[in-house]
């Protein structure tokens, strides 16, 4: 039983899964990186040969991320049975909800410190999903349920309200009536920005 | 004539005045320390002596366009001979004449490297303005020009688009015509979600 080499891609992709989970579960200031060696079972040399920091591997971890989303929304937008309606409210929905959970990922993107990193994140989600986002938005014009002009510039104002919610529902997030309303607010904008009605996008009582 | 010694109050106004002159004609990061000093007149020891660095000084630069920016927004939320109407289209024309001529400014601020600045910039800016801006929408629903049923989420929401026009709209800055475009998205979305006609901030033709 000969030690066999292991590919230096798969290897990369057990360092980024590792380093998510450890930076999700304590967040990213806590997690060192001796810990995500250990997890995936390798010394500190081979950390080293595969990233010379922890900030390096925290750039593979979002990077992976917005793949990984870019993936989803494809598959989303080329839903050929849903209308973009239903897509819209679909992808809210979801981001909401990750603004709920993430706790520890959103305090780390959001944190002092962070925000050269985390401004590479946001324009590398930007070029990969806003083309896909404009198709959902155009679709919706086909359908005559938006009403929307300038698909992709208002897109991309409508994005900036999304990647900035962190900074007014965060610190609501344990109060359920006040979170309930800054909801309420932004199904309510997201609405009437894409010229349809204020109840399309209710998704919260 | 003996030597007046400077009230530090009024010299460290004339730091941040020749400074904030420094960064918007050269840029931030081509300005150095000693050119600061030279165009306050002292010596590079009395630089030190108010602050330790050019990072340091840039902060004062941004605290002091919060202060200023404030007082301004002040007597325009309080002005009571203007309509809420009235007082948002100043408002959105000088935040579109901003991004159109103070590139150097924009540069720096969206620039690789300085976002940790710029996002405390943005939490000072927030924290000054938002409170008036809600007057504004306030006095609009009074009025019956607005329709904003939750006038601080929605302000601050409709906040995040404006503060990161930069994105959309820095690179069209030299051509005339998808700039426009890009203006008439804004004014239209503006409107939407104030729930005022789509013409109401029609500013560019």
């Amino acid at each position: 039983m000969g030690r066999k080499a292991m590919d230096p891609e798969v290897r990369r992709q057990q360092f980024i899964k590792a380093a998510e989970e450890l930076f999700r579960a304590k967040g990213y200031d806590k997690v060192t990186m001796s810990e995500i060696a250990d997890r995936v079972g390798v010394s500190h040399g081979a950390y080293f040969y595969y990233y010379k920091s922890k900030e390096e591997l925290m750039r593979a971890v979002l990077a992976n991320s917005v793949m990984e989303n870019r993936r989803y929304l494809e598959a989303l937008a080329s839903a050929g049975e849903k209308t973009a309606l239903e897509k819209m409210r679909t992808l809210l929905s979801l981001t909401i909800s990750a603004f709920s959970t993430e706790h520890e990922f959103m305090d780390f993107a959001y944190g002092y410190g962070n925000a050269d990193i985390f401004r590479e994140y946001t324009l590398m989600s930007r070029e990969a999903n806003v083309p896909l986002l404009v198709e959902i938005i155009k679709q919706g014009n086909r359908e005559g349920s938006f009403h929307v002009r300038y698909p992709e510039d208002t897109m991309k104002y409508l994005l900036f309200v999304f990647e900035n919610l962190y900074d007014v529902i965060g610190s609501a997030r344990d109060d359920r009536k006040i979170y309930a309303r800054k909801m309420r607010a932004l199904e309510i904008l997201t609405a009437r920005v894409l010229g349809i009605g204020e109840n399309a996008f209710k998704l919260t009582d």
